[in-house]
């Protein structure tokens, strides 16, 4: 990260970092530990709007996974996932110190304890992604262990290309100059890239999909009150998300903040606006998605635009969200909750993004490239090896629950407990588009 | 607002701003941009309130019109309002620079950024104040174009006068000595009179007073577990609202927080003993709503009352915000939320309040009558602009959901969506008083 | 607590605090009010872990006893329990100055208003741990006098004992070298054993039990999402929670929030983990039971230990909350949401672990022994007193509502208003277990 943050830094003319070495002030620990705080918040968001958009027969299940997988990946990031990707860093392809901590020395420990906790919300954020996607049919051990192996490898691999190299050498694609902030790429993409590959292996939701004609039919989600609670918490936690990147307390978050703030209310604007303009029904739960894209695709540039690019980054990405979920949907893939759309092709916009309106420096096609290349690289790493995760775990104990399971709520097949044991339901409820 | 400050502090001894200009430093930012992201959540916690005070078939709409009011809120308050507000104002009526802070200097871009961040927080939170009591019979279309209005002008002009002239300039109210330390007022009585514009050009919803002896019939919430969370979360958000008005980092915000905490906690008590005593039943409702106006009222003198009167102020506030409430409903007005008791009566109390106990300076009946000009030319400014705007708007497209969608719900008519399509509901539920 | 957090510094040398005195700085300041905005906000997250884990028809009841606690909390710990716990303490058994900050000193007082700010949400958050356990039969004014008693007296004496002497003097526990860093035993155990306590008077909901074996029933609570909800909002508090006791910025806080978070993870770990080899179903409810237990249990040692230690803290700490919670139940004791095993037998633990596990100083026996010593003072401070309390209250104005109340649901005969007015509900729900 050092280094992509000094090429940040001296092109941008960011002030911060640049001399500071690991022992670092109380001021900056306060602001990396209130950042980290809003990003662990996150999580509720996810929960709430995975679990909303599904139906009331799997609320449980879905809270479950959302749940456990902040336990399981803050435990194995600690002792694994950090090591992999910010320890020392020679070849460029991944770390190979600090795991659990250990060999830290106690000058910097307190700031590199810091770190850790920072970047254990970054990696349970990543690994969340595939929750909501391969939401309603995905055994929860399952998904247990494909969210150990994607925060004890996948993610921390690709992020020591990126942001590796804490405790000396430096990835790769950090190397070619390689502009992630705050991990539009590293973090959403390759979130995104393991839940294609998941949805994938997994198949669609029983009913999703008519048999005969292959048209989609729309599964409504439970309860849009919670969607929206949730859309809120993200939009609050992505404040930290992208204002506690700078890693230290500097003038420049009121900026990046900003652009936070701009570019998820224009990515709500531009869902609705492309809604209208496709006469799509102006949705909720579209409208919601359309600000969690502009707040994806921000996260790599949001340093490094001015504010009127930065609500153009989001505009664009609202509009990409509402687009990809329709194009995923006619080849078949169910996404329970759009995650593909909102993290993977809006992150890879607002990777580009970030390379297409880079202050001082816009539209430079070397920038451009280098962008190119590491959306790419991300796509090539996260989905081939995720999808054969995925497959592996189907061939050895199952990925997918069986269709009576499906039928009858993973909350009952799975947890033994019921999400609203006291209201009537509809146990199930389809509606023709 | 340097003006208004500077009466503030040079009367009474809070020591910080004075002597800064733009260019402020880390831990200042970083205090307002954490403020900000608490004024942020303020609106999930709206979203909440009025959603669950509403009925389940209008629960979506509600939701969505919160949503929305924030996106295009932040859009237009950067493009135009902030410039109308804190733009170089020289007649004291209007600020004239700033729009997009196109010409800010770039020794100032910095702080700049994280000030314009803070105050769309609060332009949002004014506009969002209609969405609650137009709830249940409003058109989206046309709610969000009132929003926009409302962000652009009404809100930011009035704001001129109080917390103008950051570049330049004062506001009239400003130079008078009125204290409104962070909006009981500027923001909430003002977006309260735009409310009651609102309810009155709408008319209450079908069913709510009785068609022959036109008494009041109470029409329940869907669910006041989410209207408690959004109380939770509104008490929340307002130590950002309260606290972040000092706009730097300072020993007095300790002050400032306290106060608001025992307000709050004062106002709900304020409420319970009020309906204890006038033999009315102790609802949820009346008492979140009790802590809210706590808050609201004690949100122009935080910074400068001691806590006894804190806590006095919030008691009242809570009270009014009962008795509010009930004279609205007699005079055969629908405030869905009780948004105007507890933002516009319980702001206008807070204001007034802040003139008879400020700290060292108590019951001075020059004070008192500055608050009362503030007051009063708040009411004069937002009411009758505000009912021309909808009037205007009802008669172009239409302010009023057709009684059929009504009955509907708008979630339906308007969004193609239910909130919770898989729960048994009552279509529509009246209760006798 | 000077004379605690001395001892702690001394010992295990983090910097901080030593040589400083009332007036602090803004830095001070703004860490110590985001942290008690963040432990105000585990309030919201006890209402819906309480009020998601009881039955639709008392969501209002517990809603509103955990609103109200807050509220009568705040304003009599400001006016009675300060001065009971933090005044000048020379016998070391309880203080007695500084009620309502009347006698501070005006080079202080900044301070002195940020300090209590942040105590009066721990002493809300001890308060309110009884209303869970005590829930969905329990009358609504009687917890009310119950709860001011406790943050009247109950508690700020005890804590008096450990962090007492902020003005003069010390607490006989903390002259003893009694370790409880942010309050496992003060603020958890304690409100444990007032809720053991209150349960015991109460006796066991109907139903609960069958009526001639004596087996338990579960009584499924109304909504598992808010439940989860809930969870991820006291777990994000807790970081404000540990993080704030510093009551000063400073580099440690890393490690300290470090702990919290990972002893969260290993507690829901934990009670997994022991779900599976005692082949319990794994529920949500456990789940979340079970990170919380591992908050509780760390919140005594998170400035002591080291990460290692801080998750096995965790671990213990969760699998101890399953087990307990059927260990209370085989004894006919019936605890709504399980907050005696998760507050108080964890606590219990954790304070001990915070011996256990000092860094740098692991398994001493005379630091054991004080931590049993301050353990179980606690329990023979706490639970015969609020056994008198609640016994009395009992007696006065009777503690338990009516059974045909309790058929009923207490949200209509307590507080005329109903949750979910338009859902279709089953009035009671038993499953046999």
């Amino acid at each position: 990260m050092k280094w992509m943050m000094w090429v940040v830094l001296s092109s941008l003319s960011i002030p911060a970092l640049a001399g500071e070495t690991a022992a670092q002030g109380s001021i900056d620990t306060l602001w990396v530990v209130m950042a980290a705080a809003l990003v662990f918040f996150m999580q509720a968001g996810f929960a709430l709007l995975e679990s909303g958009m599904s139906r009331a027969k799997n609320a449980v299940n879905v809270m479950m996974k959302n749940y456990m997988d902040v336990c399981l990946g803050s435990l194995i990031f600690w002792l694994v996932g950090y090591g992999l990707m910010f320890g020392e860093n020679f070849t460029g392809f991944f770390g190979a110190s600090h795991f659990a901590l250990f060999n830290t020395s106690s000058e910097s420990q307190s700031w590199d304890y810091t770190v850790l906790l920072f970047q254990i919300m970054f990696a349970a954020t990543a690994v969340t992604i595939c929750s909501g996607a391969m939401a309603e049919r995905t055994k929860y051990d399952a998904y247990l262990i494909a969210t150990c192996v994607i925060t004890a490898f996948i993610y921390p691999v690709f992020g020591s290309w990126v942001w590796g190299g804490m405790y000396g050498g430096s990835g790769w694609l950090a190397e070619l100059g390689f502009i992630d902030f705050a991990g539009s790429t590293v973090v959403h993409s390759v979130g995104a890239w393991c839940a294609l590959a998941g949805i994938i292996v997994l198949g669609a939701r029983t009913g999703r999909f008519d048999r005969t004609t292959g048209a989609a039919r729309s599964i409504p989600g439970h309860n849009l009150s919670l969607v929206a609670l949730g859309g809120f918490i993200l939009w609050l936690g992505w404040f930290g998300f992208n204002g506690g990147s700078t890693l230290a307390a500097s003038p420049e978050i009121g900026l990046i903040v900003l652009n936070t703030q701009l570019a998820a209310a224009a990515g709500a604007t531009g869902a609705l606006l492309f809604s209208r303009i496709t006469r799509r029904p102006v949705l909720l739960t579209s409208t919601i998605n359309g600000s969690i894209a502009g707040l994806v695709g921000i996260t790599a540039g949001c340093a490094s635009m001015t504010p009127e690019f930065a609500a153009l980054t989001g505009l664009i990405a609202g509009a990409i969200s509402v687009y990809g979920a329709g194009w995923l949907e006619r080849r078949g893939l169910d996404d329970v909750v759009g995650a593909i759309p909102v993290h993977g092709f809006a992150g890879a916009w607002g990777t580009l993004a970030a390379g297409l309106f880079l202050k001082d420096n816009m539209f430079d096609l070397s920038q451009i490239a280098v962008q190119l290349v590491g959306i790419f690289s991300a796509f090539f790493w996260a989905f081939p090896l995720s999808l054969i995760l995925f497959f592996l775990i189907d061939r050895v104990i199952g990925l997918r629950a069986s269709t009576q399971h499906e039928q009858q709520g993973l909350d009952f097949t799975e947890h033994d407990e019921v999400g609203y044991p006291e209201f009537h339901q509809n146990v199930t409820y389809h509606r023709e588009l």
